[in-house]
């Protein structure tokens, strides 16, 4: 098996970005990423596309030959990948894998959403599709309904607060405050969260990822690095919530974390920094449960400690995180990686943190029937 | 790199399934494949999905998940892989890419879609996702005018008559009198097929493939069996038609057949049985040419002289094709090679043509920006 490594990578801005479609939005994440390699696009050897629900959104489909002529690599194999939210990442796990086998050496991965210009409850609708059709989606369990079920049981089981949810919540914005390319720079307090607009009780607008548009690319490769992938696994859970033992905890996230710390040869506890899946709030809290950071319902005060602020000892989300960077589904996987190999290179400006040498990403598809867990290590 | 075969195949009939649902659908092909197999699902370690556009038809994304579980194999990276009409194919690809690189020894490709109804321009206009929206749909060029057109410059090149695409249907159609899985079974005469319904002109309903619902699966593995997968590539192509070159020939697929023939060390003319991408009557003439199975121009007149036929020197669509079996976009990549296994293995009953050890599938997407060719050979 190979080591892989990343070569370059590129975003654009995650926002409102109206009038600018899905193929001027790849194609500027990837002359970035193309660009920060350094390197001919002609080595690149194959696309690997993530995109959650093009054709509902913006009545395009088959992406991958698209994405690949808007970077002018027209010939090669060019896929979308499907997992939900977690498409980006599972566009990921399978080039990681692919360069690894030695299938090639250089393969581009792009993430893209196109998700604005539609009202808010066809938004609901698309996303709900992420889900059980027949015994979700069709009875109204759209997305918020379904992590506010899963709040609600986390408070419950261990005495979670709405304050804690808050405390993810007035992190993120603060990172994001600081991140020139997130969706929402505004600085929020505890108080501002607590009052915001209910959503699905007990979730108010602060618990939630707002709706984007953005692209995000990275340049995988078998040449040597500044940041090499050092593991990547993607695992499957039930697709509806009623098929699940627990719902507070995601089986997928527990069973793709454990192979990657099993790849890299590491304990949860040599993991630095981290950009997890914050689709609402309360998924962050069960992330850092999930991914071994803590145990099981003490995720709350962690973050209320502070320990995961940008300051912290395990900063996550210095992004601004979905919640607050934004969320186009299928950039964010890739968006992720983007944003952690920023940090571990020392580019990531105002928000930047003391020197770390291991992150993690987390990416999430669905209410937990996709996971993919990703390591990245500064090698310099 | 490992020699990739097949364990068991299995599908679902082509047709109006009404009252079925993609869990149900796929869960019978993949039965199906796990008991021809005759192994334990246990050792499946990834599923690969191949699905067009379940969201649009059904309103259900994120397949993975969703296909894994109706088979029991939950927790295994489960993705779905979309490149228009050859996502089946595309899965396959990815699936075989896998296994030869020693990643899994065994993956399950499940290609699948629920298409019925819908009104057909609600079809049409799901279709046209596969081409480029913004400068083909959203100018109503749907995919019928898409190969009318294509149908039309081959005629205008190189003398293709009417009759000649007629009698690719009226092959086709008496091929899939004899499957008992076909969605349309009506054995049609030349006479019937030129006087079909215009649908755009040159070509007419016989010219075109049905909207039908169906899965198949493919159990791939790195055991020793009983039929090799010697070869399997995927290329790309522009998406749009007027970015084309050429309008008669397809790069992708011309691509995708130089890279398999190298791959398995053959000629053309070592092929002996095709299974092809007959989404519309000219898509089969062009194949033929794209495959380097005759030279460009000729196809015509060859499947008119019957050599194509199930009795010719080289039968094509023995199962009926698109044509007359059916096109359940997501399972027919997949569904082409449970057909040609069936093939190989002796088992097509009424169709069986005499002994063949190799054969070749080409899977299509949109107007050939993608294309899959894949390669079988009988090692008993």
């Amino acid at each position: 098996m190979k080591r892989v490594h990343i070569a370059g990578v590129g975003k654009t801005a995650f926002g409102v970005l109206s009038g600018r479609g899905l193929r001027e939005l790849a194609g500027e994440a990837m002359e970035a990423a193309i660009g920060a390699a350094g390197r001919d696009r002609r080595e690149i050897e194959a696309v690997y596309v993530g995109n959650f629900d093009a054709p509902s959104f913006t009545g395009q489909n088959h992406l991958g030959p698209l994405v690949a002529g808007a970077a002018g690599l027209e010939g090669v194999p060019a896929t979308r990948f499907e997992a939900a939210c977690a498409s980006g990442g599972s566009a990921l796990f399978h080039a990681v894998q692919a360069v690894r086998a030695g299938l090639y050496r250089n393969v581009l991965v792009c993430g893209v959403e196109k998700m604005t210009g539609q009202t808010t409850a066809r938004v609901a609708e698309i996303l709900a599709g992420a889900g059980d059709a027949d015994s979700e989606a069709r009875l109204g369990a759209t997305f918020p309904a379904i992590f506010a079920l899963i709040a609600r049981r986390h408070m419950h089981q261990y005495g979670t607060t709405r304050e804690q949810l808050a405390a993810v919540a007035v992190k993120n914005h603060w990172n994001a405050s600081m991140n020139p390319q997130a969706h929402l720079r505004k600085v929020i307090s505890i108080e501002q969260a607590l009052a915001g607009k209910p959503v699905a009780d007990p979730l108010t607008l602060y618990d939630c990822s707002p709706v984007s548009d953005g692209a995000a690319a990275v340049w995988v490769t078998s040449e040597p690095g500044e940041v090499e992938v050092v593991a990547c696994a993607q695992a499957s859970g039930a697709l509806a919530l009623a098929d699940k033992r627990e719902i507070t905890t995601f089986e997928a996230t527990r069973r793709a974390a454990r192979r990657a710390y099993e790849e890299a040869g590491m304990e949860p506890g040599e993991i630095q920094l981290a950009e997890v899946h914050d689709c609402f709030t309360i998924a962050e809290l069960i992330a850092m449960e999930d991914l071994g950071f803590i145990e099981a319902g003490e995720s709350g005060a962690w973050v209320e400690s502070g320990a995961t602020g940008i300051d912290g000892s395990l900063p996550v989300n210095t992004s601004g995180g979905l919640k607050a960077k934004g969320h186009p589904i299928g950039a964010t996987g890739v968006g992720q990686i983007c944003d952690l190999v920023q940090q571990l290179r020392g580019q990531a400006g105002e928000r930047q943190v003391a020197r770390r040498d291991v992150g993690l990403t987390q990416n999430l598809g669905g209410s937990g029937a996709t996971s993919v867990v990703t390591i990245l290590r500064r090698t310099v």
